[in-house]
């Protein structure tokens, strides 16, 4: 029989496919074609199988689905370093006063989001939950690196640079999303800030366009204590129930932070089939509290994983997000096996593809997904010898190690190499916006 | 006047010397002689004054004092990862019973060190204290690679393959304090396990060596709440009030972990001036509680910063380390100021260097003090733009980013590579060791 001819031929000493389950599989090849997977097979019948456009030899990495980071704010990734260390009113001065100006800045919007991508590519990051207005603004940055995406609109009940009142940003929001189609590698969900900057008036309308649209909803909520207390006083009510009085709390809503849980917000949480997205070192980072993972994925509750923002996290490497999760669930609750390696890593891969709604397309290495996938160099110094790969890839240092990354079998990184962006004007982009903002 | 001859000239973009505290200094050089700093100048006047045999350009790079490793079990190195996320009692099997004779083999003991002081020399540190017994098998390796050391006697009451009695523990141990002498880049302490494994008796003879020697302790103490129960238990007080009993708890005294701290503990700490070492992500990872490091800091306790051995830490990078010790301080204390980048700064440098009895020599960039420096590339795309070096050093992913280091003058690795060791021999060195302890 004759070789079946296809784009792409990886050939990988280990995989970790995420499903099945806590596998670790040696010497097989991926098969690649019109951007999905066609086969996973032994490395020794591939090429007797396949002939292939393209091959690609892994043999001292880790080959895994691209991460997930289902929680960033790139457009403000030009600020971070900014606000460290600093006491909320010294931090709001600095963020709010000093660069509101650059906040609508089109260039800066669109300098910041394709740095910010450059360090998600290189550090395992193939597809992105996006939270920030004048999201229009990147779609070309984002078609241009190649990466996927969840774009969001803002939704604000008053006036912000970017509509004039609710109606007016969910109208320039709808348009975006109509205008985005069906493109395989963005979506766009609606993205009110958190439940206390938004009418109940307003909920309810998102709701009705999100229960019409399928449309997925991404929101702040219960991140500290103090947001609880506001929506007590106010509402008479904690933000997740207000959330849900107002039919917001959905399968396709997506959680961001709860780190402050009831036992009435988990039963919310199971009933509903809502995402929790955790975004642990920025939880730690502002002292606000928590997420206690384990209790929510034991009770089946989907959670994510994200990085947050320049004003709150110092990097965007998933890899350093899946390890800081796994040690900090261990020691709140108390148990050493408490969000396992394998588990940590489905956190940064199926679980975020599922909060976005694209688990049936990616999250995993299964034929008939997306060919989204990276490779680790995990042959040197700090990871040999390799009795536990898996545990390696989560509680060593690993963002550092990403050496290739495909995104619907097209390549975005080739050891370490950027192939769609520029590197060199990356950093110089941003230098001479850092002397400009500092300046 | 004619340049003064030195040995070496580093030229800095950036410099961090820790002492004074709290600075970051821009395009200064430092001047290198006979292993110590002889000058720090500013960058334009560094050829003028001096005629160095070497000069380094570290354009692109931040220079800072080498880390201070305050704890670690080198000697073990080549078994990590095999005992992730396991209940304790398949841990403790996979551990005693499986590799019982590893733990006493002289050429596992040296491959697994060698092994550790590269991955630690790769990720900036250049000082590290050891815990284990049979250290005089680790003197040439130590010798060979260049680094710093503070290596240890371990201390019994009954046999144990070291030796029969705590005599001979204490015998053999001597010895080796004797055969160093003033070695200028080894230390030796004594190093009972834990309180809970010594009498009473041997913590009185060790007391009288250590006064007598200026000999460092290091100990593992309050390292979980269990450990506290069972000493209440056996002698009706806690470890901690054991070793200030018997005389133990001295100024060179290294508490390793102090997860449970009582007021009197802290009182106890403050009286005697004895160091506590942070092991942060050992503390999370076995689920041990958390050491209030900003509480003992404040109360002016010297507190150093380790990364324990491979049972309960899958990496030897410790800024790695500062990362987790600064976030965790920040969500333990409720204190987004808690640990800022720069104290976390002085965890693994100063107070590593104070707490090993080294301070006057390492620790900071001093003139006078020993060239244990090293150098970080803080150009990529994770870095820019820089706004503050110090919060990026410390909440980004330093470790990997380090490109040069220098012990005593003596250059250990130069553009990330090693100099004394051979990291490919390394390397396969440790696949054997890992074929032969998997199989």
């Amino acid at each position: 029989m004759q070789p079946k001819k296809i784009d792409l031929l990886l050939h990988c000493r280990w995989l970790i496919p995420i499903i099945p389950e806590n596998q670790v599989m040696e010497d097989c090849s991926i098969a690649i074609n019109a951007g999905r997977i066609v086969d996973l097979l032994p490395k020794s019948q591939a090429r007797q199988q396949f002939s292939a456009t393209e091959e690609v030899v892994l043999d001292r990495h880790m080959v895994m689905p691209g991460l997930v980071n289902a929680h960033c704010h790139s457009a403000i990734r030009l600020l971070r370093g900014r606000s460290d260390d600093l006491p909320f009113q010294a931090w709001l001065e600095k963020h709010t006063c000093s660069t509101e100006s650059l906040l609508t800045d089109p260039d800066f919007i669109r300098d910041s989001s394709a740095l910010a991508i450059a360090e998600m590519i290189k550090t395992g990051t193939t597809c992105f939950a996006e939270m920030y207005c004048f999201s229009e603004l990147i779609v070309d940055v984002i078609r241009n690196a190649g990466i996927r995406s969840q774009l969001s609109f803002a939704v604000h009940d008053g006036p912000t640079p970017y509509a004039k009142d609710a109606s007016e940003h969910i109208h320039r929001g709808l348009t975006l999303y109509d205008n985005m189609g069906n493109h395989p590698l963005i979506k766009v969900a609606c993205a009110p800030q958190a439940p206390n900057n938004i009418s109940d008036t307003v909920m309810k309308q998102l709701a009705t366009f999100a229960n019409e649209l399928d449309l997925p909803v991404h929101i702040h909520c219960h991140e500290n204590a103090s947001e609880i207390a506001e929506s007590l006083t106010k509402w008479g009510c904690r933000p997740l129930q207000r959330l849900n009085d107002t039919g917001l709390l959905l399968p396709q809503t997506q959680l961001v932070h709860m780190t402050q849980i009831s036992p009435e917000d988990k039963a919310l949480l199971e009933q509903t089939n809502s995402s929790v997205i955790h975004c642990p070192e920025a939880n730690l980072k502002l002292a606000n509290g928590f997420c206690p993972v384990t209790q929510l994925t034991q009770a089946g509750i989907n959670v994510g994983l994200g990085t947050e923002g320049a004003a709150s996290n110092n990097d965007l490497d998933l890899f350093g997000e899946l390890k800081t999760a796994s040690l900090v669930a261990k020691a709140v609750g108390g148990d050493t096996q408490a969000l396992s390696a394998h588990s940590a890593l489905r956190l940064a891969t199926i679980n975020g593809a599922r909060a976005l709604g694209w688990d049936r397309e990616i999250g995993s290495l299964e034929v008939g997904k997306y060919a989204d996938i990276i490779a680790l160099e995990i042959d040197s110094i700090a990871q040999q010898p390799l009795y536990n790969p898996a545990s390696q890839l989560v509680y060593g240092q690993s963002g550092s190690q990403v050496t290739h990354s495909w995104v619907a079998g097209q390549s975005l990184l080739m050891d370490k190499k950027l192939l769609a962006l520029n590197e060199r004007n990356l950093i110089q982009s941003a230098k001479d916006w850092g002397s400009k903002i500092a300046g």
